[in-house]
Parts: C-alpha cells; sequence; structure tokens
C-alpha cells in the first residue's frame, strides 16, 4: 500500500513528477527547487522521485525534454583525456542533438528560451550549476589557475550552442552538411583552446 | 506632383515601404524579394526606394529592426588588415548588439528566427548573401583556396551569434560581465583562426 493520498509507482506518477517538477521550476528556478518539494507538489513519496529520475539534472533534463543527461555527459568529458576535451565535447554534442528528434527538443528548448522568462532562469541556472560548474570544478581540479576559467567554459558554451543554432534552426547548408569528424576537427580545437589551452 | 496613385515622400512612405518590404521578405524570402517589387507593393516610385534605403540589405536591416547595415560593416571589416579580422570582427559585432536596446532588437530577432519559419528563411538568405557571402568573397579574391570556406564562415557566424545569445538573452554571469577588450582577446582568435588562420 502506498501512503495515505500518496500514487502508487507507475507511468503516472512519473508523469506526475514531472508536471510537478515542471511547476517548481518555473516557480522557483533550477536551483531554488528541491527534489523535496517536487515530491510534496507530486504527492509522491520523495524516494519514488530518486528512483524514477536519479537526481535533479536528471529530473531537469526529463522536463526540458533534453534527450540525454547533460551533467553525465560533461562529466565524463571533462574527466577523459585533457587533451582532447575540446573535439570530445563537440562529438558528445552532436551525438545528443544531430537526430531528427534531436534537432525538434533544441529548436522547443531554444524557442522556450527566448520566448519565456522562466524558462531562460532555468536554463541559465541549470547550465550554471550542471555544466559550467562541473567544466570548471574539473578544470581547477588539474591546477589550472584562472581568473577567466567561468568566462572562458561560458565561451566554449557559446560555440557550442551557436553551432546548434545554425545547424538546427537558422539551417545555414555549409553548417547543416558537415559531417561530425569535420565538424570535430574544426570546432574541438576552439572549445580546446578555451577549456585546456 | 506624385506619380498618380503613388504616394508623395515623407514619414508615411518611409513606412509603407518597410511595410510592403515586410510582406515580400516574409513571402519570398530574401532572395526571392526585389526593390521593384516592393514599391509596387507599397505604392511608391523605386527611386524613393533607393532614396530612403539605398538597397536590399539595408532594407531588411530596416525590417527586421536590425540597428546597423550588417553588409556594410561586414564588408568594412574583411577589408582591413587581415590578421586583425577575428578581433574586429568581435568589436564591430559588440558595438552594434551591445546596447540596452540592441540586446532588445537581439532578442526579438532570435524570438522570430526560432518561432517564424518565414523570419528564419529571411534570415538565412540574408545571412547567406550579405555576411558569409561578403567574407568568403573577400577571402576568395585573397588567393584563398579552401572548400571549406564556406563552413569555416559559418563556424565563425556559429561562434557571434551564441555569444550574443549567452549575454543578451541565457545572460550567463561571466559572459555577461566581460567587456569589449576581454572579449575580443578570447574570442578574437577563435574567429581568426576560421576565417584567416
Amino acid at each position: 500500500m502506498s501512503p495515505r493520498g500518496r500514487r502508487p509507482g507507475g507511468v503516472d506518477t512519473r508523469q506526475a513528477i514531472v508536471e510537478a517538477a515542471r511547476v517548481d521550476f518555473a516557480e522557483q528556478g533550477y536551483d531554488g527547487t528541491s527534489l523535496r518539494g517536487i515530491a510534496r507538489r507530486a504527492e509522491v513519496d520523495p524516494a519514488l522521485v530518486h528512483h524514477y529520475f536519479g537526481g535533479k539534472p536528471q529530473l531537469f533534463a526529463a522536463v526540458m525534454d533534453i534527450p540525454a543527461d547533460p551533467a553525465a555527459l560533461i562529466s565524463a568529458v571533462v574527466e577523459g583525456p585533457r587533451d582532447q576535451v575540446g573535439e570530445a565535447l563537440v562529438r558528445t554534442f552532436l551525438a545528443v542533438w544531430d537526430s531528427d528528434d534531436g534537432r525538434q527538443r533544441f529548436q522547443a528548448l531554444m524557442r522556450a528560451a527566448v520566448t519565456h522568462d522562466e524558462a531562460t532562469r532555468m536554463l541559465r541556472e541549470f547550465l550554471t550549476r550542471e555544466v559550467f560548474g562541473r567544466v570548471v570544478r574539473s578544470l581547477a581540479a588539474d591546477g589550472e589557475q584562472s581568473a577567466d576559467l567561468e568566462l572562458r567554459a561560458g565561451l566554449a558554451a557559446s560555440h557550442m550552442v551557436g553551432l546548434a543554432m545554425m545547424r538546427y534552426i537558422v539551417e545555414f547548408p555549409a553548417v547543416v552538411d558537415a559531417d561530425h569528424d569535420e565538424l570535430a576537427a574544426l570546432v574541438g580545437p576552439a572549445i580546446q583552446r578555451y577549456l585546456a589551452p
């Protein structure tokens, strides 16, 4: 038996958690949202939130319909060989978004980001904490001592976001036609220069 | 006397031309639109269109509320010293968009680009012809023989667009706080590498 007033597990529960998370993220931003608060709003046991999603970044990815867990991908890349971080990030990024489905999700994400202030704030806080934060912590842990590490992580992300804008939204032909090897060879060094020169 | 059925010069005329251009660009794209067709729709003499706007890129900038003539700016930069083209492009780009007004216009432009297919098409055709086209022609004229020149111009533009996304829309703090000198010093070499390695 589930606790009184709480939903049992299943598809509806998962969906109820995502819906509750959508409201909390929008109202309180990424940083201000807790899994406990989401469980309360969804009327489920907090353990179920962990069970279905693992943690806040994965739940956010589900709410924003991001096709992978960006935090896990970023961690894998920045913990890999230091001299290949640029190319690896480009390849990982393309692997996530480069499908019909991924393209549509990127378009939806950008549409939300440019038309809704709450979506913009969620995305900013999520990127700051789960993406830039991880990159910067990883580089700093390697003894990198640079005041502009956050700026350089932000510029690397700028380039990736812009690449996706041109490839999936503006659809500039030369950028659409390029394959992963070409993009990794050309964009990889630019990202490398920012993150690990 | 103005010709029968045609408007005399003045504020209304200028506005009528912009409105007619907005319709033609949306219906026929940037490439498919002619100044003559716009004049016909606005019921003005074609000479007035040239008089008020100079040409198609300037009229497009007025329709899209772009705060400067991108074609002229790009031409000026790519005709300048070859070894400073990256930094010059970054500084020019920031000079155009880096004001409260410019920021709002960039937001409106991106909003249109991600929510309206016609706006996306207009922007793609405009960028291809007036921005990339100029960059690629200028580099090719200097004897640059590279099959991937268009791709590299598209990647340079990707980085600039992404920089503006992070600075004006996502508002990632480190990217917002950076001044023009910092951004020129960091992003300039990435653009330089694409356009004139």
